[in-house]
């Protein structure tokens, strides 16, 4: 996909944050497993409340005590996320950071799982869809950005 | 993402061949780096010709020697790679598979390379990209799967 002679614009961390709230792009979040390969699964996120948009700020998501994922990173925190626009002219941002597990906080993890279902399913169905994602064994996740990759319009070169 | 009570259907293999073939759909790869972390990236891919569509076959990607992913794969040949539909109903297809360098069959990495060109930016400019992306240093990568998990259909549930 990437290329040397490409017109390959990065993006300015006001244009990351706006990408990564751009309607219901999921995260692509990838670990490590115990036997030392890869893991990937879309992930449905949101990003921390911030009034600075050039501060991205950690992002957010909620998962169940005892899936891969989550064993991944209560193994080895480090993780890499790919949020990318898959259609013409294609861009996409990784992150690579750390992530950290609050699973004794059911009111914290109620309230970003309803935030989170907000973005993905609508306000309608927040309520069911973050109380049940809230439930024994869920686990809010905060997600770390140590750096930053991002490239936008690839396939628009000059 | 995923929670037990929802209606959620797996795909056939027919349905993950044409998931897989939608479209500008990227794959989002997933290898482990040098120092045991993870990496992600979005890449192009298309499938193995098959007339069998029972039979999901391999996939195929280009990239250069000595790039992050060519790198960890020359390490360790296991990946994942997740490839999801990120609109509502949300649906994604996640392989776990070996994958392959071949580095020194230029004029395969050419008719890849411009196929792939040409699901991506399309028949008009593929050739001029092709091209580009079999050059000096480019190689063919085949993807053969092991384990695939296909989750269609996230938010329909009943």
């Amino acid at each position: 996909m990437k290329q040397k002679d490409y017109y390959m614009p990065e993006m300015s961390k006001t244009q990351i944050r706006r990408f990564l709230n751009k309607g219901t792009f999921t995260g692509k979040l990838a670990t490590v497993k115990k036997d030392g390969s890869s893991h990937v699964v879309p992930i449905w996120f949101v990003l921390d409340y911030r009034n600075n948009e050039d501060d991205l700020g950690n992002m957010y998501f909620t998962t169940f005590i005892g899936s891969v994922k989550a064993e991944n990173i209560q193994r080895d925190n480090r993780i890499s996320m790919c949020i990318d626009d898959q259609t013409p002219p294609f861009s996409f941002v990784t992150i690579h950071g750390t992530a950290k597990l609050y699973p004794y906080k059911q009111k914290e993890v109620l309230k970003w799982a309803t935030r989170i279902a907000e973005r993905y399913i609508g306000k309608k169905d927040s309520k069911a869809y973050g109380e049940r994602n809230s439930g024994e064994g869920a686990v809010l996740v905060r997600i770390k950005p140590t750096k930053i990759i991002a490239e936008k319009d690839i396939t628009a070169w000059e």
